[in-house]
């Protein structure tokens, strides 16, 4: 079994992290698979929505401490390891946001420190009702900096203070009235409660998702003024489209859209 | 009738979408009539808060996508005229936000793409209970990529997120608990509550609610040290007001203001 | 009494703002007093958590008006002490973020103007379910522009709108909704409540949360890629730490770690 199994579900890839004896950990190996099974995702035009859920009794428990303790031996005393170590790590936080395709994250049992940050990532998550969330890596003197950039980017600045400072694991339904989650589900209807979200992305008219994923994530950095300017030029390239073209006059034909793609 | 009529209760300026059998859609004539009201009410210093609201069946539809699809025509395929077409959207957008008085939009019905961009520009938002809010422009393949502009700057990302690739409508209950609307009425009390919180911004001393609304979007795009200086020098001008002297002396006198403006 | 008190319970420092019969006004003597309570704890290696409470009927009623008011009478019309003391009063609400230990704001009564801004600029906050939160200015003509510089960043836009345009006071359960107040208490049981949260973060690494609480602020600044490469930095200098090494090491061997802080 790989570390990372891909299974696609017609127009829908499902992403299963697959180290479930170690809580499915972002180690060196499980970062690596992540950024190649992102890469082949970016290539796949048959894939329009993808789903990141975890094998085993929990989505993901963050970094591998073994493995970052390991490091200490380096004749650096492990800072370089350690720094290269986060480096790919947010590469593969923000690469999900630079995907073509919107990621539903899957969450069942814990999605803690890095692992609650994989869940900040994503574009929308679906969690079970018993899952839990936190950022606790303050418990072992080790503070969530990196999983908070993309926390503090998802819910409101004091809850994720608590949660950071405090280690407090907090339910699903908690996190859904932060932002953190978009939908609660009984654990066993989690895979379909993903895999209709999913599809449901999966079913709208690709290159508009494409085009305005990209842009949701540009302009929410942007001033208002620049913003607009922006996705304005995106509207007129989505306009172009002949795709597009098809699907308005549908619409005012009152009929279904004949899509090419 | 005029595409959008305006009938003044005291203070409080009422501004009505009148093209309900276009749903309020923002047509270029709409666009025009709503550039031109809101250049008016800048200028007026008798109005001290807007509502906005629709007549008819919804409170505003989007944009008008006939027209949009009948600039196909031109010789450039549409380009320029959309173009054109967002930014003077973006224009209305954020005039809005520049218009010295609070706008308050009143919610019935729907709010969908553009039309639900107009709820979130708006400085407040009242709605009907069974009011519904969408950018479900994904469902014809033009995705709502100015309208998320608005929208990821009054509400939750992945929420909004999730909006914008489904094209789910969410009730006006989600959508206060989401940060997008103030407050729900039941459709008979519907333009009363709108009125009665204009009312009540119409009550306070406009010099400081004109310098405070401006102040507000200003300092949301700066650093915090940055709108602290601004903010800081914005509340020694409101302290120089000889209207602001008379309400702390009041206050402290126990009695009621009696302010010039 | 002294105008500010402190009082340590262990590793938590509690502050009490002392001035009662003005509802602990931020009069020029508490600004000072605060100011430099906080440079004492930032340089206090025992302390490693704060509460800040008032005493009396309210935790604070904003700014001292009596003095804003007496300043009419300098040559200038006041504007020169008008700028110093918003210059004062943000030094001390940016302190607060730029204090190392995490503080806690205990909020009973109400907590409005400048008081509420106190509230938003803390950490975390925790409520008498009795505690009312405002930022009412507005009704004696004084907007409360350097307030909203910190509610803004801690709550949805639109609701600090109405909060600021109408003046209107909510409820301690609102302010949690709103992402105001983290915890809200029975009123007998306020001043454990606040305790048990500091005393939560105080049994922390306190390198750990010294470090991770700059790093939260100054990552909320950036933009995604600077906040990921700054963090990551972080995270290294936090691995670096001797008791993080014991921490993990603690963790894996599953016992409680020996830290020497």
């Amino acid at each position: 079994m790989a570390i990372l199994e891909r299974s696609d579900d017609g127009a829908v890839a499902v992403l299963t992290l697959n180290a479930p004896e170690r809580l499915n950990a972002l180690s060196d190996e499980m970062l690596a698979a992540l950024a190649q099974a992102l890469d082949a995702l970016e290539a796949d035009r048959t894939i329009r929505a993808v789903v990141l859920r975890g094998a085993g009794r929990a989505f993901c428990a963050g970094h591998d401490l073994r493995q970052m303790q390991a490091a200490r031996q380096a004749p650096d005393g492990g800072t370089a390891a350690w720094r290269d170590l986060f480096d790919r790590c947010a590469d593969v936080m923000q690469r999900l946001q630079r995907l073509p395709q919107p990621v539903i994250a899957q969450v069942h049992g814990v999605a803690v420190a890095a692992g609650c940050q994989l869940v900040a990532s994503c574009d929308m998550a679906v969690a079970a009702d018993s899952a839990r969330f936190g950022v606790n890596g303050v418990n072992i003197g080790l503070f969530c900096s990196t999983p908070m950039v993309a926390l503090t980017r998802a819910m409101p600045r004091k809850a994720a203070f608590e949660m950071l400072t405090t280690g407090r694991l907090i339910s699903a339904v908690e996190a859904q009235a932060l932002g953190l989650v978009n939908r609660v589900a009984r654990e066993d209807e989690l895979d379909e409660a993903a895999l209709d979200l999913a599809r449901q992305v999966a079913a709208k008219l690709s290159s508009a998702v494409r085009i305005g994923k990209r842009a949701f994530y540009e302009q929410a950095q942007m001033g208002l003024a620049d913003a607009y300017a922006h996705t304005g030029a995106v509207m007129v390239a989505n306009m172009q489209d002949t795709d597009t073209a098809e699907g308005i006059a549908a619409f005012l034909d009152k009929r279904d859209p004949r899509w090419e793609q």
